[in-house]
């Protein structure tokens, strides 16, 4: 761009790109040496361009402010990670998806307050990450936007008065759009926090995931059991597997909470423009990044490992928890909700005060409570009955979540 | 849409409408006689309703659980406080603009290290947060979009075996979509946290400018004048005012960020679907909202009123903030950079100890630095002057901030 | 102290004093009239004063500032609300400890990694929470020394210049010591800081102590039955008691949180001495003290009301847990650890493979393993025993745990 | 200990030190070999004893878990830290108090709202960070005293049934105290708490400290100037004198509550006894210790070096600042507060209406507002008579802040 407004000449910049290219070898292969002396990368760059390529190198930082072109790297490097994280979230909920094709008729409890409430389906279940993963893609490709912003040419705050071209050098970054006032462009690190707080939210859904693989593999659960790569056993216990590697990642979302604040706190209170407090951004973002890739990788291949016990899962799932579905056969037959609701309450507690269950009861014995039971009612006494009843937009019924699996393809 | 189900009868429908009707009216002339006994609201309602309705009241709860309802009136009513929020940062941005519009030629130090840098203007400081509140629009009005999901339907977590149509209810209350699955539904809060974060940020960009306000408004910059109305004085001391507003404003990003937390910590580890920790979540987001909208609406009001000082502004302004361009003049009659860079560098170092000002310096004297100064360098030697000639996209000059001030058009 | 120091009359103060009793009736009556001209309680009261005492009343304010007298109501008023904590904290330590007086050899598992580990009993699972409870006693009357600190006399930030006897006022509050800089009187809230963060990690405490409960209570676990009046149920599904208190509880650390990180922020990089920020800290502090008082108090109910399974908690509890008490046998008997460990570690996985239990082998069966094993070892096989083994400081024998229980006394 | 009582031999304890003396050593040479298959250091450095010493190696690890010893490394390590920490804040409040020493009588305003007050003097306003600074220290050596606990024994959660001598281990380890629970040994981390709490608190009170700093080097303060090798400065802009170490400081506040969110949030819910998510602890802890002893050490160099300007700091003093000695002097002369009050509003407001400044009122200009005023009034109005007019306990005056600097001492 330089060259092309002719504050270089064409040979400057053949120079220029030529010494820069074997700059890049040299750092490459380690041969590039440091010093101090020179305060940061972009002095040190330039020293060592001007040995090489002599006066031309004194020109490399025309148009150019460290605080214009720190901005730039971040975005730059931030773009590129949040890429990554995107690729990597579609491929956990990949594996998620995977899974659930294979699970949409494998029964289990429904929870609420981690009481068994109704039977759901495990794919039913997972697909509920798979909402919030598709949550977390859009929030980080909302972030990634406004993180596609190019700052260079606000050089320290109040831009040049050289003739530069902004919008050729966003093309050639392959940037959308190029920040509208120099100030904003320096003093911003919105874009830092759009990254720590999706990046957040996304370890928080993490360590929800975590806690419940880390309850379904608990010997009082039983639901599955951990992969033995996956699990940290003793010598000494062998019996015992311990879901370290779920635990650290409930455990890591507290650090990414921690880099959220710690930015929203750098930014409280600064005055425009450039302060150097904003240097704090960048091992709060590669702390989160680096935190989150890993965790999203290992939770991708950690999810096929996993052994499902679903005759376990099976046994904990109908019971009680089918009460409801009586109740509202009665409603679907006129029968008041309100009303429905007590004779069921009325049978239920009656049925468990003499350690009966429902799946037992005869259609004599239901018809006692509500005459309006028929025949009908004796095939829908079952877990599997109970899922597959609920065809509802969003229900866990095997055909409506195969439905949806469709839409979601692989992924 | 129960009775286009045909789960109650058009009669009854009704009824019900009718009774919710002056059970409306109750609650709005405060005649409404609520019952602990009767645990919640959505009791209370049914309880009155069968009392001036009869048995058709106990078919108002058809299809609902109280976990999908809590959801469906949390999603109301921030996609409404959403809608109001972002009307509120528009007005605000309005405010900026039309001070802007007037001070596109009021010079005044631009800063960084909160040292002065070079000079800009007011419009163009100014728009540097028109262009945050830009962003805090758009991450508003994307947190609206994931609030505006149809949760109704889900039940407690299952959804139901009766043959409700979601859709109907969604396009009735103005959903653009519906849950796609029934746990998500009940369990999510993510709208919550994307909410209290696009609040926090809000938030930190209002600190920002109240901080800079603080500074502007004390004796020492004295780059503007409190009004009365905006500030608390003391009868004691008559000439101090006192900024209360903007402090409060600025130490109200900490309670934002807190909110934030709070919602972020109540979310970790929680095993699917609906926990009664999510209870914790309406406190924070009915207080982030309650603090950020007349946050907004006051310094809406308080920026037309701030009397600034131009010539305090200007004269603080000038000096050796012009130094950069000096230096940018001989990069574009060729002088490599690093060396206009060293050459400008010695003519302030010696102009300061000699207590001397680069606006008083000669031609001849500028030439024994640097043979490249010709006489037109001498125009250039004023904050104005400065300021006109940053026009690159993004930069202070008059022309330029009319043009995007024509662009942003009333805001 | 107005009178002694002669700034006043006696005549005054005693007029003074009267009103000033007066007014606090018409207030606890209900009787004294606000009125938004006052700006604060202070003048309101002042205007009251000489509406009824005349001219007196006009020397109330001698010698004070709001910036002072703000402070130490704070002070006052968080002085005693630590005191009620504390005295909440020892109640519910106390409750703790009494059912661990009744729980010394209920047998039940000690999890690591949610995992069971080795049996320990209730009471000395329950007495980790009295440690928890001790330090946060320490720590809550660590913060109530700072608070208890006197700045009345700082007056706006830089003293008086009247003869007032601090020391005197001091005296008469009940405060230890005097602020010994004026400035640092009206800017320091450090103390609400301290409260802040010693209720947040008690709430970290109880958030543990619900989750634990909300687990035991689980159908899976089953170790515990929720008392009705601490549970909701559903008159649907009678079986169902949700955790709805522990779950709040739970939730509550969030906000607790958030008001720490809330004050934290409101501090950062304020300028020395008062600024309107500081209003800020006091919805903060009331928040979390009224809060954490409830939390409290219920729990201190809720445990006696708890009923425990201890048969289910012992099955549970024994089984390959009992590994390490052989293995501890044979280096008892100078086989070094690791042999011990490999040993232990082959025989739980042929046993495991074939079906088996530790406590079914026999005597030949072990020493098949090692000939250390000797008749005695037999007697160990059981959770009981194993417990009562760990005779140690600190350790769950029931000797121990009824030693450590009398030196904690009634808690 | 395991000799002691018995568990190893003489010959093995000699053997087990001996070997563990030379492991030593070849760490501290770099010629130890970590082997990834080790798992951790404990067992790398038992095999390495084993290859050394023989089978007595293979006895090292008795009655110990890697639970308990995480617990303890980390106490000692957290122990020392602190230590060093209270080391560092005393020197830099010996730093302050050096300069306090120099300063009793350098006028300089005092700030609320960031508006000018009173005069004060600088020595005065150090003072009151010194007052922080001492809180800081009392809250460090509370935490040490938390930390000061011995959990080895513990083992995994439940103790060992080994004749283990706690109190001894204690004694040789330097420990105060030995953790009276052996799950509370090992699930605790709240010692990690309150140290991050205290230094977020302590970098809170830097942040300001460093605001201040910001805001007195600045241009348009101006009252004080920045140590060359304390701040950056520009080739280009020789002027400039960006204050990024105090920036930097300010910024990493940031960072060190961060620290603290996180470990929070890490604790939020984790079931007893040892989860790995605890495995997060030491990053936290690690990053505020490294962060915040070079900031205070860097700060204790600076201070001295940072250059006053007494003359600039005087001007800005006086003014209307004088005000309220006026009105305590007619308070001291029996007028009653409020009316003195409205007598120096009407005094300041005319004065200042027609350009006027209160040192330069005649007596009978006083004495037309308050007959009060006598000949000693002119004494008063000027900003070292207002300060040296409040000495009371606390206040600003030379002669407190020098008693008050001799009971500090050196710091």
């Amino acid at each position: 761009m330089l060259a092309a407004v002719r504050l270089i000449s064409d040979a400057e910049m053949r120079k220029i790109v030529r010494g820069l290219g074997a700059i890049e070898r040299e750092i490459m292969a380690g041969e590039f040496k440091f010093d101090i002396a020179d305060e940061d990368i972009h002095l040190a760059i330039e020293r060592r361009l001007t040995e090489m390529i002599g006066a031309a190198g004194r020109k490399l930082h025309t148009a150019r402010s460290r605080n214009d072109q720190v901005a730039l790297d971040f975005r730059l490097y931030l773009r590129d990670e949040i890429t990554t994280i995107v690729e990597l979230i579609v491929g956990l909920r990949a594996a998620l998806i995977g899974i659930a094709n294979e699970h949409t008729e494998t029964a289990m409890p429904g929870y609420t307050h981690l009481q068994r409430a109704q039977p759901v389906s495990l794919a039913h279940h997972l697909l509920a990450y798979v909402e919030m993963f598709a949550r977390d893609v859009e929030r980080f490709e909302q972030a990634r936007e406004r993180t596609d912003v190019m700052p260079l040419g606000a050089g320290a705050l109040a831009g040049t008065t050289l003739p530069i071209d902004r919008m050729a050098v966003a093309r050639e970054l392959g940037f959308k759009r190029v920040a509208e006032n120099s100030m904003d462009a320096v003093a911003d690190r919105d874009f830092a926090v759009d990254f720590l707080a999706a990046a957040a939210l996304t370890a928080i859904h993490l360590s929800r995931m975590a806690e419940e693989i880390i309850l379904w593999t608990s010997s009082e659960f039983g639901f599955a059991e951990l992969p033995d790569e996956f699990a940290t056993g003793s010598s000494m216990m062998p019996q015992k597997k311990n879901p370290d590697l779920l635990e650290l990642i409930r455990g890591k979302s507290g650090r990414m909470v921690g880099n959220l604040m710690a930015m929203l706190m750098i930014l409280k209170g600064l005055p425009l423009a450039y302060n150097s407090d904003l240097q704090e951004d960048k091992e709060r973002v590669f702390d989160s990044a680096d935190t989150l890739k890993p965790a999203l990788a290992i939770l991708t291949k950690f999810w096929p490992r996993l052994t499902f016990k679903p005759e376990v899962m099976k046994a904990a799932a109908g019971g009680f928890g089918l009460a409801t579905d009586l109740a509202e056969y009665l409603v679907a037959r006129q029968v008041p909700f309100r009303e429905a609701h007590e004779v069921i309450g009325a049978l239920v507690r009656e049925t468990a005060a003499r350690g009966g269950r429902l799946e037992d009861l005869a259609l004599e014995e239901l018809q006692r409570y509500a005459k309006a039971f028929g025949p009908d009612v004796m095939t829908m006494l079952s877990a599997e009955s109970s899922i597959a009843a609920r065809k509802l937009i969003g229900g866990p019924a095997p055909a409506t979540v195969r439905k949806r699996l469709k839409q979601l393809g692989r992924g």
